[in-house]
This record gives structure tokens, sequence and C-alpha cells, in this order.
């Protein structure tokens, strides 16, 4: 197989994940949000919350990032799925998606994607464990933003995510996610007097926010 | 600090993450994009991409995913700065801005982040290296998305993301994505006389594309 | 059953079908639509094509159009299963999600419904093979639309939905929608001398198009 | 007149209806919705509400679900125009926009759509009253869901949709509307533990809500 | 007539118009664009627009722009009529909707205003027909650019709004966007030597477009 | 340099205008509005108010709505720079963002708008000082709105906003804002006994709101 066709396969999966950027979240839709995130917005900060549970888990960062970047890319072919349509529809295998999407890729891509889904599919490493509670955390933390825009029945999804989680850490980041208030970072600590340091020049924009 | 403290923390950065599934990128409102992709959409598949081009390159895919995940994270403070606006705009360096946000963070975690941003922003590593020209590819493939979305201004954000790139991986592709078509991956190889395998049962759904 | 429990039930149909409303027509994300039809919208179109064809084909435009208006209403709980996805799924019955929404309802409701869908799902009927075709009419005229717009990958749409079309008269129309112009309607023809009517009093707005 | 011409006008008033599946109803503008329901939407479950009511109250669910799906197609031309601006405006019956709609079609269709038209307007069959009322009753249950996504100046639109219902169904469900959840119907209610069936084979989808 | 009485006149006029940052120009509905531009969006650039054509045509830019920021205000109530909707809708003039609007605010506003609505119907004084011509120049733009992001069907709304034109700048202007380039003002003359100047320091910003 | 130069200029400026209709203001993503109102919408509503308080407050009207109009037009360049970013970023003086996008327009356009960025900036004319209260009401006026469509996390927009009003009108209007109502223009009050007048033909509208 020459290069080109190598990077011909490589690039049709790329535009392929393109679907994730404009494909929605579908059980939001239940709940009233007419244009909710997309899949890969809950994927990059699925895999941020990820990197941060490892450090706090003592996993590796890295890994469970690339685990949460892949968690969902099986959506392209077979959407998001929500909960209540597993009465009603049979699905393969993650893994049996995966396959296919990257059966044409360079094969130094497609074994580390494969053996990326299959670790987290199965669910046994601590790098899956972390990584499958960031991808609930970030739902409910998802939620919890829902309802302060306005959404009011999001609880549902609240506690499904919490239920779901394995970890101390992501019990207690679910705890200050439903006690805390989104915009707290808006507001840092005051700066000490000797600052604005000669690394930092400060000079007022005029007119906004 | 209390471990309470420590879970405050680490949800004020993950809710001041949040920001970038509702941030755009800014340059594709000169293309004509009225409600162009977030910064947390481009940051996904290039956390994808980074992966793929790390195994094809040699580099840690893992690695290069936290970097790419990572690598736009301080656009929550200082939004996504078009290049026009170097002109008029001077900026702290990113692990300026990085290391206010993780602040209060656990240390474990606050260490883990900055090292990743500091090694993406040096640009020395093969992973970081790998990790920007990711995030040019990603905007080459996005600029052609747009083009066969109607959007006819793209050329310069090609010219510009092929301009950089640097590793031969990312050249493969970037020509790929130019000569290809977005659509490929849908119609799939025909499947041989002896599928469907009994591990994908197939029935026909009704009434869809 | 009180008649307020059948009430219940039937709005709780109601709201569940206000998801249509919402849901987007998944495979427009694979053509680069960001924010497609909802399946609300093509349903509606559907039923207004369907009674037309029916007008031309001698069935009964009452009856077609109410089987347009039901014939995706499975897709609150299943949503909008994209083609490639019947590889990886396995759906049951769209009369069986049928059975469980309307399960509740007023027995007249359950009936009038449970055997609309039965009929358009057996597709034996003249208004059940004039209402398929309306659907796939719909989708190929959407098609053309979305390419006016810019969309360039949608002729994959449009020979599919063409393939599947069964009566004459869809055939014309669809002939007609790929030589015809969107705005065609907009320049009506010329009035004669003798108008406007008393009926129709006219007087000149300002400042718009 | 030959049957191309005829189909090519016919396709003209499909091409004109796209435009509902883009046009807004208006008032929620006043509201505060910054991009409301199409007026498609709302066409699409008036006429699901309709045939509902009409076999509530004994009417004919085809004939009512055909009204429904045609009580608004005037406004390609007139848009939707808000009860306020009867101030200031004065139009043409709906029955005079429909007439130029329909002129150029065939004359099967131009007769159907004409006379159902003519119907609903004179509101003075048993289907044409329960296909105004499921107008309204759409209206005040939007009113509802949108109330739930943070909406708060709902309430005028919901008295005076409430006011205007004449079928005593109309009015039950109106009630079930104001003291329900929109999300009641996505708590099914417990499975016997005889199921599942082999009608609808079951197995766990991984990660999804 | 207390102060607070008057101010919360005034203030019931700015919410109201805030109905104008929400409404669609209709018009581009039919051109297949689903979520257009808002009223207040197109008469934002009017105003600018229109003191830059006062300016070329010894106009007062200040009374233009006024004009401009008012020419639409009525459509809170009367919602942006289409063209075609004059065979099938009469109104009373737009100084009376203004009237309506204005009524209960403070005198001093309600003058000015009434007297700048009454300037711009009236038509007659140089800066009225500049700022009509600014509103016809608007959309002839706004077509450009949707011409450019993918919607094909807009020389309609070219032809009507360059005939309408009344100024020789007006005309100009309008060949220059005609045979121009909506991008081209990013591409800034190369800067000589000497730059950058003392007044505008420069420091290269990182990772972005 | 000849006309047709002149032109090109002029026009390349309404251009780049035109991206203040498709570019947010990034204050509002903090919040959680994840498709804001544009810079353009804000700024129509500024120059509307800003006339407002002019007359309330013995300034010309006229002269305020274009400081109004002009005063975040060097956003183009620069994007709406949140709050927060002041700790990172330092900019050059909008006047220099201004002479940039003007330096090729024709000289009288350039002068006239230089000398009202200049005007605004300075903020020492009593219509700088009304211009830059309606820029703060406004967005207070804004905030007040997004909170009755559902959004929480909105007073410290309302009370950085407040705080910075200078002129007694702002303030008597700001109260009016936070203790009105937004819809309280929709329930004009009742039309005496002698209305309909001839001037405004009545006559009932179908089917809607």
């Amino acid at each position: 197989m020459t290069d080109d066709h190598d990077a011909a396969a490589a690039m049709s999966f790329i535009f392929e994940a393109g679907v994730l950027k404009r494909a929605a979240r579908t059980g939001w839709w239940f709940a009233g949000v007419k244009q909710p995130e997309s899949i890969a917005e809950h994927s990059f900060r699925t895999a941020l919350i990820g990197m941060m549970l490892a450090a706090m888990e003592g996993a590796d960062p890295a890994r469970v990032s690339m685990l949460c970047t892949l968690h969902d890319t099986q959506e392209t072919r077979i959407t998001d799925i929500p909960h209540i349509a597993r009465r009603y529809l049979t699905a393969v295998p993650n893994t049996a998606v995966t396959a296919d999407q990257v059966a044409a890729c360079p094969p130094a891509v497609a074994d580390v994607i494969t053996a990326a889904v299959a670790e987290y599919e199965a669910g046994e490493t601590r790098e899956a464990v972390v990584a499958r509670d960031a991808d609930k955390l970030e739902c409910l933390v998802q939620a919890v933003e829902y309802r302060h825009q306005g959404i009011d029945n999001v609880q549902r999804w609240i506690d499904s995510s919490r239920a779901a989680l394995k970890t101390a850490s992501a019990l207690r980041l679910a705890d200050a996610a439903l006690t805390g208030q989104p915009l707290a970072w808006l507001t840092p600590p005051p700066q000490s007097a000797d600052q604005p340091t000669p690394a930092r020049p400060y000079r007022p924009l005029t007119g906004d926010l």
C-alpha cells in the first residue's frame, strides 16, 4: 500500500470525525434544548476532566485523555443513541464500529486507536475506569450548566451520571459541581499589591465587558 | 487545604473550560460563517488528529492527545484572538494564563497541566511538534469542509495552515485533505458475500436515510 | 380509567412528539449541515406533498396526510437512524415503538394511530405507497434546496430518494424538482390590467424587500 | 396543459412550502426566544394533536390532520403576522392567498387544497372546529415547553390559547398540559418480569444517556 | 407625569426595540437562509453606510445615522413584511406605528423620534434620500455576502436594491460591492520598514489564526 | 486617487463592518449563552438608547446616535475583548484601529469617522458621555432580558454596567429596567371609543398570535 493511499485512508477517518463537530448529544433534545452541545464538545471536556481525574487518582493523565477523546467516536456511524432507545435497538460492540472506521488506516494508526478503544470498552484498567468517570462527570456538569441557563428538566441526567461514578475523586468533583457556581472562576482572588509584574503589562482597554 | 477546597478549585477550572464549548473560533467570522465551530470542537479533532499523526511519526499518541486537548484552553480568558489582532494587541505568554487557571487546583492536577502546556508552548519535543501540526491540520481540514458547505473565502486559511506544517505525515495528510472528499467514508467498500457475520446481526430499519 | 387520566396520557404523547421539533434529521450532518431541518419540519412537508401526490394518483389525500404526519413519530425514542447505522444496529419494528407510545392513550386515540402506523409500515394500500413516496420526495427536494444553499455533497440523497420512488406522479415531481428553481414561485405571473380587484386592496408598504 | 407543466407548477408550490421550514413563529420573538420554532414545526404537531382530538371528539382524524397541515400555509407569502400587528395591517382572506398559491397546480391538487383551506377558514364543520382547537392547543403546549426551557414570559400565550378552545377534549388536554410534566413520557412504567420478549431483543449499549 | 413614569415609558420602548435583535429579515427565508440576519444587524450597518454616504454626498452624517437607526423600528409591531406580501396586506403608514410606540415617552424623546421618522418616511430632505439609499445598499451588500457564503439565489435582491438607489455615491459603492471581495480588508497593505512604531507594541501571539 | 479607488476602499470598510453582524458579544459566553447577541445588535440598540438619552439630557441626539454606531467598530479587528482578558492583553488605543480601518477611504469619510471615534474615546463632550452611558445601559437591559430568558448568572453585568453610568437619565432608565417587564409594551393602553380612525382600517386576521 502506497503512502498516498495510507494518507487518504487516514484523512477519510479525520473527515468522518468531523461529523462529531456537527452531531448533537441527543439526550438534551428530551430535556428541551433545541441546539445541544455537539459530541465533539462533550468529548473535549471529557478529555480535560479525564486528565485531571487521572492526576487525582494516580492514573496516567495522557492515556486517560486519549481514551476520552476516542470514547464516542463510533457515534459518527450510530449517532448518540439515547438511553430509552435501548428498549428498541440492539447494537454491535463499539469495538466493531471502530474496526470498520480504521480498517484502511496506516497500521500504526489503526493499532493505536483499536487498542485504546478496546481498553476503554473493557473498562478494566485504572485509566479506563477514570475515563468512564470523566464521561459521566462531564454529563453531570453540563446538566448543571443547562440548569443555570434555564432548562429545568435536568435532574435525571444529574442523578444517573452521579450514580455511575466509581472513583472517589469523581464523587468529590460531582459534589463540588452541585454546590458550586459556574461563574466562580471569573472572580479571581484579589491581586497582591506588588502586581502587575513586569511579565504582565497591564493597560486598560476601553468600552467592553 | 481540605479535600473539599481542592475539589471546588478543580471544578472551578472545569466550569471555566465549559466556556470553550460556547466560544467561537473567531477567524471564521471573517470568512462569513455566522455560527462557527467552537474552540472545544476544534480542540477535540485536534486531539484525534494528533494521536494519529503521533502514530505515523513515531511520537507518543497519548501525550500528543493531551497536549492538543490543552492547547487552546487559555482562550477562556483571552478568547480566540485572530491573526490580524496581533497588530493591535500584546499578550502575556499562554503559560501565564494557565498558571492563573490552575493556581488553586490540587497540586497534582496543576503540575500535570502546567507541564503539558509548557511543553506545547516551547514546541521542542517531538510530541509538541506533532501537536502543533495537528492544530494547523485541523484548521486546514475545517476550511476544506466549510468550502464544501458553500463558504468560498477559505483559501487563506488553507494556505497559512499548510505553510506552518512541519512533519512529513502532516504534509501528506494535508495533500489528502485537499484532494479528497469529506463524504468518502460514507461509502464503505463492498461487503464480501459471507457477511453479515453472526457478530453483526442485520435487520432492515424502515424509512430513513 | 378516569377522563383526567386519559387526558394526561394523551398529553404525555403530545409532549413526547415535541422532541421531533428539536431533533435533527441526522443524515444531513454527514452532508455538512450544522443545524439540519428537524424531523417535524420534514414530516410537515411530507404531509403536504403526500396530499398533493394523492390527488394526482387518485388516492385519499386526507388519509395520506395522516400517514405522513405519523411516519417518523417513532423517532422520539430511537432518533433518526442514518442508513450506515443499519450495519451496526438492529431495531424492533416501528409498530412496536408506536404501541408503547400510545399504550396509555384513550383507546380511540390509540386505535386511530396504531392503525395508521400499521398501514404505513405494511406499505400495501395505495395511500401507504403514496405516503412513502412523499417521504422520499421530500428528502429529494430538501437535498436540492441544500444544494442551492451551498452544500455540495447532496447527490447521494437525491439518487437514493429518486431510486425509491414508486408512483408515476412522484417521478414527475422529482424531475420537476431537479430541473426547477426553488424561487420560481416568488415571481408570480404578471397581473392583468383590471387588477387589483376590490377583494384585494393594495397600498404600497414602505422600506422593505 | 402538459403533464410536465403541471408537475412544475406543483413542485413550485412544494418549494414555496419549504419557506415554512425556515420561517419563525414570530410571536415568540416577543417572549424572548431568539430562534423560535418554525411554522412547519408548529404545523406538524398541530396535525398530530388534531388527529388525536378528532378521535376524542368523534370527528374524522384524517380530515383534521389535513386541515391542520394546511392551516398556516399562506404564511409563505404573508409571514406569521403577530396579534399586535392587527392594529396596523389589513389582510385579504387566507383563501385568496391559497388561490394564488395553487392557481397553476394540476386541477385535482388545486381543488383538494382549496376545499380544505375553505373548510378550515369557514370553521363550521366539526373537523374545522377540532383543527382550530388543535392550532390553539399546540401553541399552549409550546408555551409550557418554553417555560420549562427558561422563558418566563409565556403566560399571555397560554391564556389567549386556552380562552379560544371550543371542544371539551381540547380543554381537558389543556388542563393536562398545565399540570403535567413534559418529560413524564421518558419514564415508562416498569417492565414486567417476563420481558424482554423475543420480539424485542435487548442488549446493553455502552456509554450514553 | 412623574419622572419615574417617564422613565418607565422610555424603557418600555427600549425593551420593545429588543425584539429587533431577535427578529429576522424575512426576505432571506425565501432565499434559503435558515437563520437570517436580524433587523437590528441590518439597521446597524445601514447607519454606518448612511454616515459614509452622507460624507460623500455632502449631507449631515449624524442626522443620516439617526434616520437609519430608526428606519425599521416599526417592525417590532408589524414584522419585516416581505415584498410579495404587499399583494395581500395593507398597512397604516409607519409614522402611525411610531406614534403609538413613543406615545408615553417623555415629550423630548417622542418629539425627536417622531420628527426623524417623519423625515425618513417623507423622503424629501437630502438626509432622508441618503438614508434610504443606505438601506438599499446594505441589503445589496448582504446579498453579495450571502452569495459568498453559498446562497445562490440572491440576484433578485441585488437587482431590486440597485435599481432603487438614487445618489451617485451609492451607485459607485454598489459597483464596488459587486466587483469587490468581502475579505479584501483582511490583507492590509504591507507595513513600511520603520514599523512597528512605539505606539503599537507588537509581540507574537501563539497558536491561532 | 480615482473615484473608483475611493469607492472600493469605502466598500472595503463596509464589508469589514459586516463581521460585526456575525461576531458575538463574548462576555455572554461566560454567562452561559451559547449564541449571544452580535456586536451589531448591541450597537444598534445602543444608538437608539443614545438618541433617547440625548433628548432627555439636552445633548444632540443625532451626534450621539452616530457615536454609538461607531463605538465598537474596532472589534472587527480585535474582537470583543472580555474584561478578564485585560489581565493578559494590552491593546493600542481604539483610535489607532480606526485610523487603519479608514486609511484608504475617501478623505471626507475618513475625517467624519475619525473625528467621531476620537470624540467618543476622549469622553469629554456631553454627547460622548451620553453615548458611553448608552453603551452601558444597553448591556444592562440585555442582561435583564437574558434573565427573563432563563440565564441566571447576569447580576455581575447588571452591577458593573449600572456602576459605570454617569447621567441622571441613564440611572433613571436603569431603575426602570430593573423594576420593569420586557413585555409591558405588548399590552398597549385601551383604545378610546372613537378608534379605530379611518387612517387605520382594521379587519381581523385569522389564526395567529
